[in-house]
């Protein structure tokens, strides 16, 4: 018997092999690969495209917010990340280290000479190097709040990597913050926090929970980390984004100190905040079905995508022509205050191969136009969020109307669906930890492979309950800035307890 | 006696100390700064918003011609830069190298430990990474051409660096192309040294020569380099921008290879080209003068402020209204399609100091507003193409016009001012290589800075007399595409010669 052809674009289905569907799904969208160096990816076009929308849309919202951008150096000489001992702890083991600047030949073979005196780390984060920038910049409460963001690239050297979710270079936005009060840092942080929420909701119709992360779980150096945290189709958990209220710890140690309104000399009030390149992992795996990727509009890089069908030769050009028409009337439209970016498909391949192409990255809206359309004033349109063989015929003249509107209602179904199952796969009826074990644990049901989700419980809040996770691979994801205000059980100790706490695995 | 008080905001003027005067300029308009890491910069706001505007126009050209943006790994191993000869000769004697991946505590030090198998050069440019992946994304000439673009860091250990003009790390584009044929990449090289000419002197107003480098001057590894050329105030020449023709020899050393309509296997024809933040310095050297920065009114980072005059307390809030008044009208204006970026200077400061400020930042108009022109329903507004005392009123009506008219004067008289400039210091007179050096040689005349330019004259074309060059601080910038076709001697070696070439100093 031949071997059953699959059913779907992608194969394994996410059911089926859900880390292999990811890598799938990544490779048929063309989005990234693995380099040739160890850790390392090339961001593809279409996936470097995604990151530019995402870019473009939340430096306008940080800009809004009143911050500038600016650049600092990509190296860190050891001794500036020795000030912060907590910070150099959590860092220290996976940095990438300079240690010579020129290379020779010797027998053939190219070695590294000229040794540096201090060795340079490449930037894993930049509280260090801005720091030590701040404490020249600010002298008077008249310097503050100073209010900076640098996109740039980092590195940590990650033992397991995988494109987009954990690679030893990523891309980033990191801001970096100093304030004259305490409140107004802390208000900075939640602002900022808010900002990720909107931009990652609203733009990347990603559903999320707002939390802060335990100690043990916070950024080095950190008086608290707020983290936004966004549930996968395996129903782990991914953090997409955090925001550090670091208190007068970095002022501390890089001497940022201010002179105030009655002429005492205090030490600044620091935040910092980033969201990565992890941010297209996330959309891969909360949109994405067995068809491969499934981009929202606002973040599409073609929203609409329009393949000509010539079945008669002779009838290329009339085909052609009301191809560019419809190009030229969807170029015209607006959807999310831009123009609708749109594009013909003209490869020479077969229309229905164009078609999956096309599904496979993920496009929102796919057109076909062939005779028999033009000859009714109709076009052939597929959404993304249907079934690829639903198809629907619409008149030319509605295109107008009928596009932003579904590029709308594609937006938010997206969103209504990542949320629903969010919903479907939160649990707050687990009461002690014999259960949230036996959740979180395959079983041997028709549907091993569905167990797991997130876990709100009450929490003791000790750090002894909190380790006994780990054996389990799970986590603490967030303490949630929504609390149900609740008494009750510890769900790992069944001592009361009153902190509601997300549980979790994750990414 | 008293010191006296310098005539102008910057000291010391460019006549005085031309190297000093433009640390001062940078330092006054908050470009940049040195870092605290050996030959790094701090870009500061004002300096990356400049760098931004530039992204913004030239990102959107190299979109506009085909290409699209990708992202490749930071570090390149060593093997790979070995595979091109002259490629790695060219860059080994400056490159930061990765040797280590952890640090770990040793008394109270942090010393660099869990060394790599092999060392990862930190990417001086992308031409071997990039090569990599080419090599996997081409196999037919369908695959052809190939157009990508990297924003990035680079690094290169100079030892002498100097605020935007030399630093150990600095931004750049960096364009990477593959053809089926000599003749489409050697198109691509030129139409990208076009688009760099448009962008530097139809944006930045600064002019240019468009040449090819001579043999010892090209990129390591290319067959050919085609530079643009500017001629800043010190007569000086500054290299902007270069884009190179490679024929296939980095598709050898990379494998870079495709099957070609006739179902034979080829090596591709590639191009490389790249501008840097380099081009900031140039703005600054080209434009600015001895009260500071002037920007060109299409990169500046505000292009209109306003400056409020409050005598009296009480008129206060009239004052401020008016004020609010006009920034509104003056942002629903566009210049040069986008709405003009407009600022109200409502810091707790003299007015006079204001307006100095804003002189050394560069902007191009500032307005004041007063009692008196509330009065009479005008502003007071100062151009910075025309001396810092020369006012104009200009009735709050007409502002509407008047504005993009004075931005559009003011980025042409930019233009032609620095064209005059070169004109004005470039000699076609010079005919012996003695005339040569003494006009390139400081004299005891009244003003003994006024020496050097950019010589045009013949050459013979021989790498002899090129290197006769050398001892003088001379070389030949470009032999420029736009030949004079004269027969004659060679200003060196007095043979015959029948090229032009520009003969300069530079940065």
């Amino acid at each position: 018997m031949a071997p059953k052809a699959p059913k779907t674009a992608i194969t394994p289905t996410r059911e089926e092999d859900y880390p292999e569907w990811y890598q799938q799904v990544v490779k048929a969208a063309d989005l990234a690969e693995n380099a040739p160096v160890r850790g390392c990816m090339v961001i593809k076009p279409w996936g470097y495209s995604i990151w530019e929308f995402i870019q473009k849309k939340l430096d306008q919202r940080i800009k809004d917010t009143g911050h500038e951008n600016a650049y600092f150096p990509l190296f860190i000489p050891l001794s500036f990340l020795e000030k912060e001992a907590s910070h150099v702890e959590g860092f220290a083991k996976e940095c990438a280290v300079v240690t010579h600047h020129r290379l020779e030949s010797k027998d053939g073979k190219l070695i590294p000479t000229g040794e540096l005196e201090e060795p340079l780390v490449v930037r894993p984060t930049s509280e260090a190097i801005i720091g030590t920038s701040f404490s020249k910049w600010i002298q008077s409460h008249r310097d503050l709040p100073l209010l900076i963001n640098q996109w740039a690239n980092v590195v940590r050297w990650e033992m397991r990597t995988r494109l987009f979710l954990r690679t030893a270079e990523f891309l980033w936005q990191e801001g970096h913050t100093a304030h004259s009060t305490a409140k107004e840092a802390e208000e900075e942080t939640l602002k900022m926090l808010e900002v990720y929420r909107e931009v990652v909701e609203e733009t990347l119709a990603m559903p999320l929970i707002l939390g802060t992360k335990t100690e043990r779980e916070k950024f080095p150096g950190a008086v608290a980390t707020y983290t936004i945290e966004g549930m996968m189709q395996d129903r782990k958990a991914l953090q997409m984004g955090t925001s550090h209220y670091l208190g007068q710890n970095f002022a501390k140690a890089f001497n940022v100190r201010f002179t105030n309104i009655d002429g005492d000399v205090e030490y600044a009030h620091m935040t910092s905040w980033g969201v990565t390149t992890r941010l297209i992992g996330g959309l891969v795996m909360v949109h994405s079905d067995d068809d491969g990727l499934r981009l929202p509009p606002k973040i599409a890089p073609k929203q609409v995508v329009i393949i000509p069908f010539i079945t008669d030769p002779e009838k290329s050009e009339v085909v052609m022509n009301a191809t560019k028409d419809v190009l030229a009337k969807i170029c015209s439209l607006k959807y999310n205050d831009d123009s609708i970016r749109s594009h013909i498909d003209q490869r020479d391949m077969r229309g229905g191969e164009k078609g999956w192409y096309w599904v496979k990255k993920g496009v929102p809206i796919r057109i076909e136009i062939g005779m028999r359309d033009i000859e009714s004033g109709t076009v052939t349109l597929m959404r993304r969020d249907k079934a690829p063989k639903d198809k629907m015929t619409v008149k030319i003249e509605e295109l107008s109307t009928v596009i932003p509107k579904i590029l709308e209602e594609i937006q938010s179904n997206y969103f209504a669906q990542a949320k629903a199952f969010r919903k479907q796969h939160l649990h707050e009826d687990i009461e002690n930890f014999d259960q949230m074990i036996t959740f979180f644990t395959p079983n041997n049901s028709d549907k091993p492979e569905v167990h797991g989700g997130f876990v709100l419980a009450l929490w003791c809040g000790s750090t002894e309950c909190e380790k006994k996770l780990d054996e389990h691979k799970l986590s603490i994801r967030c303490i949630p800035l929504k609390q149900r205000k609740k008494e009750g059980c510890c769900v790992i100790c069944d001592q009361k307890a009153s902190l509601d706490a997300i549980f979790a695995k994750s990414y």
